[in-house]
This record gives structure tokens, C-alpha cells and sequence, in this order.
């Protein structure tokens, strides 16, 4: 280990996404990942000389302009041994680099800086952390009107709610289906807030893309990879929970095949993992969130409903979220908790929300941030 | 607890499968589910006369024919309070009783005899054992040749073989796809051995079912609910994995997903579950063998390859779940193990997987089965 | 579930430690424990009449004296099923309440209020939080010396450090033993930080107990009953770590062992449960943090160092605990950690520790609380 | 990986255990470890040399004399670099080896086949798989004498039976203490069957050496090490049972703190680990006896009753463990489960034990062993 540095924080900048235009299709084993650094000043006749030589050797470069840097990215198993000495003495290179890690455009490795994930101009990933609020299902017209204005009046900045609901049983309610979608669309005319909602199925993404601002992947199909593919597709945000036994690198993995498909828009959503313990739904794992906040440069938030499974613990672990570097959370709200369809006992009422609200501001205040 | 019988194993007897016939929808929650038991002699008139009352209130039912009785399942939320007494007046029928676990056509209280999978002559769930052998993924035409004949000739009855291939990473090898269809295909042509293949999504589930004997879901699509809905609706055999932190009853829920299809063909298999212990690639369950083979009427075989991950630990972990009641295996074999594109560790080659087949005889006659 | 009420935090006001002056014995099975609530203004006479009534039916009550409640904890197998109602006909007794939980002298439903313990006029579970730092393994002089004075110049309010280490090999470093204890006296001498260090077997409390002023049972002897009961019967205050793969229920009954011997200052400590992950040597449990806050009115802290393994997590994962309601932290810090005899990759160097401290404030003060 | 080789089941052969007759104190890091292995024909003069030699360098040899060699195991962190070559020139000695994994003492490295431990001529490691069985807790004289008849009388070769019991909650029956023990001495007499029984703090080894023919270390204690000393220095018989949460190496390393006090007679038991699975007590894990035998020479039981905590699978799961090549069982036997004072659920009744006995038999004789 080498002499610890004294810890500073990455300092948080809103910059433009980065641009990732391109497919690609690797088949061997083997995979080598290089990011070649551009320098200070180069000029896009450079960066292109340097794609065009890349489809010479049959590779696609990802390109990434940041604030500080413009990388390309190289992902492919016919990376020629030689070739980086042969870009390095390409004008306007700086140098090349390896990727160490096995997911390679996710990672901090090649973009430094956090990614800023824009939902219709609600940033997540920047200073302000974001808060996503709505019921587990929508149930009703007067249901999902009512919560969408009580949590924009509370502050949420977006409106959650399940329109197809994976359930461990078949017989269970699976949520309204295209009428459900229609019911969040009125919502967010009324109060302005984006949507998020979760898509389950490869053929109905093209569906749940036309109502939904922001797609959500659940825990049951995080690798689900011909989803994960679909929605890379549309280029739309893409808010991706954690497996409920995924290791950090499997979930990142991931989020690497979204993003390979041209779509930086990934949101992560640490929602509790599968543990021995059965007081609590889930063991809410912020170590994970802390970890992935340092190796990747995607938006990191947390989601304290699911990640306990009760209503009276979802406030101090959103308040610990905040406080552990997370992004933003995801808080399930219903108007009557006791009457929910479905995870009544882990939803807030919009009142313990709103009383939430304050607090929260306290707590990313504290930690340099703001609501 | 009452008192405690003397332990008596199943008699295991070749049965015609159940006919489960037809789809039903259920919308709400609080499904209950109950069985009509027909009385011995009961004939095809009385079955009908109650299929029919029950379509009068909406309800299908799942005709259950066995050896010492015949049942009528019924599940749905819409089951009216007076039902059991209604039909319990009607001739043939001899009781009415509740099903109690979450999954209801899957269970023994619906049906105490063991479903016996029939997959071109060769019985999943009777008294034999079957062994299910060959590659992780199908890499060439002389590649599984090779394996197919090999299993064959040391008497394996069913031969293995991925075409998709999920992988973590997006950048390693995902299988052959098509290709590798038509090479098992081939494989079959050549050696007799039904072909198990993985089916990833539902628009694939069209195109491996042309090729394939058997439809298997794998351990990540365990809870892919469209995906179980789809190989229902083929009434082909499905091999179901069990999601690496699936509970037993999940585990039984998701095949209650393919059988509430109107397809009874399920055959149930452990591969390992996710623990803390990182010397094997995962924890084989053979707790979960016993008990799922007295809370279901399904096959269940094992899959020491992955449950293990080591290939000098498939032996005695295959022997012990023979031992404890598995209904058969699935052994990853490949003719170079160390030069496989997946898995190698973890796969037999012919003379190993050859010495070991001596053995599980052994072990399946001292408890009373054959291989 | 009855209807949700506004969540508001319980207040925190220091109070005198209950008194638990006796012991007792239970050895039958079943037992039953309840607790007589006396009315506001009840006299010493009239508490001094119901515990000889107990002792009449061979029970011993545990007095609790709150700031707004008195009562009197009893428990044992051998409670007799009229005792209530002969009990709430006596002067000055309000009612009379059944314990429900399993653990009964730690339970929330036996004392509303927090428990504060004082070590040497530090107090642990007041409004103000509390910060134990120091390094895992006492080294040398120089070392602890050098490092007790750096986070006593941060702000932490005690030292820890092991002199004797429970390691998984024989043949690692086990400490320095009561020189180790000698050297931690001499650093409270020279800065007046009261001391933390672990007990191992139950024949070294007496040892330990002589310099320390807590003594620390490691998470590996969470279940050590007979150890539990040597540090019970010593009146001291004990730091007791959740064991690494203890539900939360049964740290609390681990806590009931220390307390059943008359001793109410125990410090819960959760320290990271083991789960599959791999990337964090534990996964920190703050879902246990807050859940345990509500079920038991002894302080809570948090170790994120063990929690999270690596010294750049312990921040984030300090920060949170405070926000999710912790009572304090104890915290690795070594003046080298390269150099470190132990788990030098989760300490944090004195700079690190120092730049963390004015962080906890500000978060300890944006949920109500001071550091 | 190398080429495979044919799995070969070690011949097991009833061999004198090793020697291991000195204590040695490690204090530094970095330990060391090697073996000195003899040629074939060395005498005793020879291996004298070897000793005395490496007592000039303040280092103990472990003597291990096998069947086919003789080996001095040398541990230490003060070995020197040149040591190796220095005894290579000895007469007598063949080569000199590097342990690699972090066990020493236990592992295969140094000691290639199998050890036998002798337990009043029962021999655990041999080719004949032990049974131990009784209750889990002493209750009274007739229980413990009616099981010990019962359970001889089927075939066991020793009993079981807890006189000090470890519970989670310190009101629940700990056990008759020293009672227990001399009931268990009682029934010894009348059957001739040893007695396995659990000691659980350092202070009791010495009373419960007294009277048992192995001491019983339970999962809660696997890593109390005080205790593994002391028990190490009783040279008696030692069962260890794997943590709940302990991995494979920790086992064995705890497993080397009791033979690194000259006591080789340690016998390991799986015995469940705690997992997300709720529908079983723990989750027996028979990889891990598959690859202890591989990676240590101590003999491996165990546990079913436990492993499962229901005696409906403890029957096939005591045939898997068999079959997975455990050297024999511990099963728990009441005369009354529905009335037993602690872990009735998962013992079975004698008849249930006494038809289970034939099939242990059968599954042994088809791995090549007997009973």
C-alpha cells in the first residue's frame, strides 16, 4: 500500500455527458480496455485521426470530453499489442492508458469526473442530490394525483410508480399494465414531475419508453442482459437497482452493458442486499454505495424502502444515504400505506415524508451538498 | 408437532403426467386455492359436471390425474365462501380441501405422487436417475461431437449444451447462438441423446425451442417472470435453475409461473446458492433437495459443476445428491477442460466424468433407485 | 398494522443509569417476563412492599428509575399466572405489562427512556456523540502515546487499543498483553482520555478490569456466555460488538446476559456482518443501528474501520452512522498505518482523522445532536 | 490449471498418529512454515540431529511419523532463509518443502494421509465411518440411559449428549452442569459406548476432561481461543464444529490452534452454516467436508440434525454426507422429541435412528467404506 493521502472529496461539477455514439460486438475472451488521453487543446481533426486508425484495427473508439480531459476509449479483444505505441505518436495524444478493471466505460478510470445524468433538466449526479418519491404500484387516477402533488409539494424533484410489477407469485396483483402508464403520464401533467418506472421485458420497453422519463431496471432482472441491452438502445436514463445478491463489480458489470450500447444515462440504486438477517427486508449496504461512488463515475442513489422494508426505518437510513455520499434517493410514499396493493408496511405516509424533507436538507448541507 | 411417523420414502411409480389444460388469469390478491378430491371410480361425467359448475363461477380447473386419485385444482382470487360446500354435494366428489403453501398446483398437497417428465422416452422423476452431461457451451462441431459421444458411452442419458451463454461482462464470450443449436442438434442426430439447452429471453424461447429437448432457465432468469410465462406456453420440458439467492419457496413460486401455463413438464434443479465462503464458487444446497422433494410433485435433479465450481468437487457432490434423493444430475464434461472458452474449472473431462458413473450407480442402488 | 403515526425522534436527555442491584437465576424453560409500572409520586415503601412480595414467589424485581416512570422488571420461569392481578391491587402500582420480546431487561418495552452509560464523566447515549479512536493493537510507547494525543487534539473523547488480539492464525501477532494494558494507563494518564480495550476469557476480566475503564467483548465473543456473565458480574461498562454473523435479536439476548447480572451499562457496537460481498471486508448494517435504537434503550455505536475494512470508506460510513441515529463511533487510527502490526489497510492515518472530525460534527448536528 | 488427473479416492489406511509432543510460542508476523521430510529407512539418530539442530535456531520440530514417511514440520517466523539448504545436507533427510496454505500442522501438505483418531479403540478416519448419536441435552437418568441402549443397539458406536449448553438467551435450560456428566459416565458404563459432550469456557476443561471421552467444541466457540488452547492441552480427543459463519480456512486454522498445542487427535464437524434461507435451520454445506478432506488429514464429520434443524432431512442428508466421503455422523436421538427441553424438532425418535442405520450402511459399502 502506498503512504495514504489525506482525503479530499471529488469536487462536484454539472458537466455535459459523456459522448458514447457508437456499437460494438466483442465475441472472444480476453477483453483489454485502454483509454487513449488526448492533450489539452486537441482539436477534432486529431480525435478523429485517431477513431479513423482505430476502424483500421476493426475498433471502436468510445469518445468522452470532460471538463479537464478528452479520452477515447478502446474496449475489444483484438486490441493489437503494438498499438498503443502507434497512437501514442499520433498528434494531439497525450498518452495511453490501461484499464484495470473489469468494467471499463463505468469506470473512474476513464472519466475522472462524475457523469450527470439530465432526466428533463432534474440533474442527478451533481452538487443538488435528488429525490424520487411515489408509490410502489400505481392504483388509481385519485392514488397517483394525490401523491404526485403531495411529494412535489414536500420537494421530491420526480415521481416513482409501478405500472408492471414483477411478484414472487403468480397469483398476486402485477399492476395495471398501459393504464398504469397513462395514469403516472397525467400525473406528471399536472405537477411537472418526471416519471420513473420499471420495465420488465425486452418487448414492452418500446411501450413503457413513449410514458416514462427515466426506465427502471428492478433487483430481479439486473442481469437480465438483453434488457439491459434494450434499454441501452434508447438512449433514454436508465435507473439500474442492485441484484439482491450482486457483488458491487457484478452490478457495475452491469451498468457496462447499458452503457456499451451508446447510453451513458445510468443511474445506480443501491437497494438492499439478501443477508441472513430477518428483522429488516433487506441490509441496506452503503459501504457499497461509498465503494461504488470511487470507481465508477455514474450517479449513485439509494433506495431505503426496499433497503429495510419498514416505514420507520426508511427516514434515518435516507438521512445515513445523504450522509455516506449517495446521489439521491428513492422513497417509497403512499396516501394510505395500510391500504397499499403492495409493500404498504415499508411506505411512508406523505406526511412522515414531508416531516423527512427538512432533514434531509440538514444532512446534505452537512456533507457539502444541497436538496 | 404430532408425533413423529416412521420415516417412509415415496414409492416412486412412472405416472402418466398431469393435464393441466388450460391459462387462467388472476388479477387480485388474496388468492386462495383449493382441491376437489374425486372419489375412486369417479368417472369422466362427474369430473365434468364440476369443471363445468366451476366455469359457471368463473374458475378453471386443473384436472389432476394419478394413480390413487384424481383431483381438480382450483386457484383464484374470485372463489366464493360457499364453494366447498356447493361442490362437496355433488356426485363423485369425495372432499374439498385447502391448499396452504404460497404455491398451490406445484405443491404435494395437490398432488402426492412425483410428476414424472418424459423428454423422448427418457423419465425425469421415476425411479431412474438421469444423468445430464457435456460442455458449459457449445464451441465447435467437433467439440460436442466429441463430449456427445463420449457421455453417451459412459451412459449418460441427456446431453448439455449452452448456445446463449449469460456472462457478468459484456466483453466475453456469449455462446455460438444459432450455430450452436444446430451443432447440438446435430449432436442429437448422431448419438440419440435429447438435447437441454438455456434460453435467455422470450423472443428467443421460439427459436431454442426448435432445436432443443429440453428449455432451460437459468439461475439470473430465475424470477424473469415473462420469460417463465413463455416457456409455459410452449408445454415443452423446462429445466428450472435456482436463482443463486433464491429462498425454496420462491424457488417453487417461479415453477408455479410455468405451471399455472397449463405445462406441468418442470424439472427443478439446485446449483448452488451464494454464501459468505469464497473457496467454492458457491454453496451447493442439498438441504433444499430433500426438502423440495417433499413440498412438490416436481423432479429435482443437481448441478455439482456450478454448485461447486471445482471440477475435483462435482464426484462426491454428485454421489450426495443422489444420496439424498435427487432425482438426477446435470455434469458439466468437456474433452479439454483447461482450453474450455467458460468454465473450465469447473468441468469434467471423459475419463473422470467415465469413473464416476460406476459410482453414482452404486450410490443410487443403495437407495433404492437406478441410474 | 394499526394506523401510521408521524415519526417523531425520541428526545434524548441524560439520565441516571437504571439500577439493577440483584441476580438471579432461571432454569426452566418458558419463561415469562413482565413489568409492574408504578404510579407517578409512588413512595420507597410501596416499591419496597411489591419487590418482597416478589421475593415471596421466590422472584427478584429489577428496579428502574426513570425521569417519568418507575418500574419494576421481573422475570423468570416460575411467574405465576395470578401475579398480575395480585400485583396491581397494590398502593402505588399503576398496571402491570407482559415483555414480549425475547430479551427483557434491554427491551425498550421495559425502560422507554435512553440509557446513558458514564465512563469516567464521559457519557455514552446522551445528546452528545461520542468518538473512541486509537489504534487496533497497542505496539509500543511511542506508538499509543503519539496516537492518544492526536485524537485527543482531534476531539475524541477515548482510546482504544488491544492488548489482547483474537486472530484467526496461531501464529500472528496476538498483542502485548498486560504491557499493552500498562502502556493504554499511562496514555489516559498523560491525556485523560478513559480507555477501551478487549477482554477474551473469562480469566483475564480481572486482569483487564484493573486498567481498563471499558472493557470491549470482540465480535467473536458476542456468544461467550460465561465471559458475558464475568464482565456482567463486574459493574463496569462493556462495549459489546454484534458478532459477525449475529441476527440483531441475538445481540440484544447477548446484551441480556451482561445486563441479567445486575449490570446495565452495556454499549451495543455494530461492526460489519458478513455477507457475500467481497469488495468490503464486512458489510457495515446501519439497518441495525436504527432497528436496534428502537428495540433496546442502551447506546448504539457503529466501528466503520471493521466495518468497512478499508481506511478511505470508514468517512462515509462514519458520517452515516451518525445520520442514521448511531451514538458514537469508534474509529482505527494509527499514526502509520503501512507500518501497522494489524489491519493497518482500515486505520486512519492522525490527518486523516483530524480532517474527519469537524464532518461529524456538522452531520451530528444536522440530526439534533452535538459531537 | 495443469492437465487433470483421474480422481483417485485416498487409500485410507488405519495408521499410529502423528507425534506432535512439543508446545512452541510465535510471536512475530510473517510466519513461516516447513517440512523436513526423512528418506525412507532414517533412523532415529538421524531425526534426533534434525531436532537438536533446529533447537539451536529456537525452533521446535513437529515429529510426524507416517506409513510411508516421516516428516518434521517446522513453524516459525524466525526461520532463516538458509535453513532449508543447511538441512538439506543432514543424513537422513530427503528434501525439505514449503507449506503454502495458511494452516500448517493440519494440513495435507505436511501429513499426506489420513489421521485416525482413537477414541477408546472407535477409530474416526479410518475406513469405517463412525456414528455418533444421543440427545442433545442430558435430561435425566432414564433419557440418557434409554437412548445410549437404543442407540447402541442400532449400531452407534458412540454417544452424544450436552451437560453445558450454549443458549442465545440466558433464560432458557443451560443444561444439569456437572450432573449431566456423571449421567453421562453412567450410561457409558452400562453400554460401553464413549461419550461426546461439549465444554464451553477454559475454567471447565478439566472437569469435563474428567469424564468425557472427547470434548465437544460447539460452533459459538470455534473461535474462542483460549479455549482451542486449552483443550489442546489436554492431548484428549477433540470435536470441533465449524462457526456458522466461519469459512473453510478458519475452520482448519482454528482446528491448528488446538494441534499446535501437541494434540493431533482433532476430529472436524460441518455442521450447517447460517445463510438467506429461512425454511431450514442452517444450510449444511457438504462442499465443505468434500474439500477438507482434501486439504487437511483430521477426519471430517457430520452434523445432519443441526445442518437441517428438521428431523425429517437429517435421514437424507446423513446418507449425502456419507456419500460426499464424511468420515461419519453426529445425529441427534431423543426418546421423545416432542418433549425434549431443547432442540426437539430436529431429533429423531429411536425407531426412525434404528431404521436409518441399514442405509448409512448401504451408501458407505457404495463409496467403498463400511459402518
Amino acid at each position: 500500500m502506498s503512504p495514504q493521502p489525506t482525503t479530499t472529496r471529488t469536487v462536484l461539477r454539472p458537466v455535459s455527458p459523456p459522448v458514447l455514439d457508437q456499437r460494438f460486438v466483442v465475441t472472444g475472451e480476453g477483453v483489454e480496455a485502454m483509454i487513449v488521453v488526448m492533450q489539452t487543446g486537441s482539436n477534432d481533426t486529431q480525435i478523429q485521426a485517431v477513431i479513423e486508425r482505430l476502424e483500421e484495427h476493426h475498433l471502436r473508439g468510445h469518445l468522452v470530453r470532460g471538463a479537464e480531459r478528452t479520452v477515447i476509449g478502446v474496449v475489444g479483444a483484438a486490441i493489437p499489442p503494438t498499438l498503443r505505441e502507434e497512437l501514442e505518436h499520433f498528434s494531439g495524444v497525450k498518452e495511453t492508458l490501461r484499464i484495470t478493471q473489469p468494467y471499463k466505460l463505468v469506470s473512474r478510470e476513464l472519466r475522472p469526473i462524475d457523469t450527470v445524468v439530465d432526466v428533463r433538466g432534474v440533474k442527478v449526479g451533481g452538487n443538488r442530490c435528488v429525490v424520487i418519491a411515489g408509490p410502489c404500484s400505481v392504483e388509481s387516477e385519485e392514488q397517483i394525483i394525490t401523491t404526485a402533488r403531495a411529494v412535489r409539494e414536500a420537494g421530491a424533484s420526480m415521481l416513482r410508480g409501478g405500472a408492471f410489477k414483477p411478484r414472487s407469485s403468480p397469483y398476486t396483483f402485477r399492476g395495471l399494465g398501459e393504464l398504469g402508464l397513462r395514469l403516472l403520464a397525467q400525473a406528471r401533467e399536472e405537477t411537472g414531475l418526471p416519471i420513473v418506472t420499471e420495465v420488465m421485458t425486452p418487448n414492452d420497453v418500446d411501450l413503457v419508453a413513449r410514458y416514462a422519463d427515466v426506465l427502471q431496471i428492478g433487483a430481479r432482472n439486473m442481469q437480465n442482459y438483453q434488457l439491459l441491452e434494450e434499454v441501452g438502445r434508447t438512449g433514454m436514463p436508465v435507473l439500474l437497482k442492485r441484484g439482491l445478491s450482486a457483488t458491487i463489480e457484478e452490478w457495475l458489470l452491469s451498468a457496462e452493458y447499458v452503457v456499451a450500447q451508446g447510453n451513458p444515462n445510468v443511474i445506480l440504486c443501491e437497494r438492499g442486499i439478501r443477508t441472513f438477517e430477518t428483522a429488516t427486508r433487506n441490509t441496506l449496504d452503503l459501504n457499497a454505495v461509498a465503494l461504488a461512488r470511487r470507481r465508477t463515475h455514474l450517479p449513485v442513489i439509494v433506495d431505503p424502502s426496499h433497503g429495510t422494508g419498514k416505514w420507520y426505518l426508511a427516514p434515518p437510513l435516507a438521512l445515513a444515504s445523504i450522509a455516506a455520499g449517495a446521489d439521491g434517493l428513492i422513497i417509497e410514499v403512499h396516501p394510505d400505506p395500510d391500504r397499499a396493493r403492495s409493500d404498504g408496511g415499508q411506505s411512508l405516509n406523505p406526511e412522515n415524508f414531508a416531516a423527512l424533507m427538512p432533514k434531509l436538507a440538514a444532512v446534505a448541507a452537512a456533507v457539502g451538498r444541497s436538496l
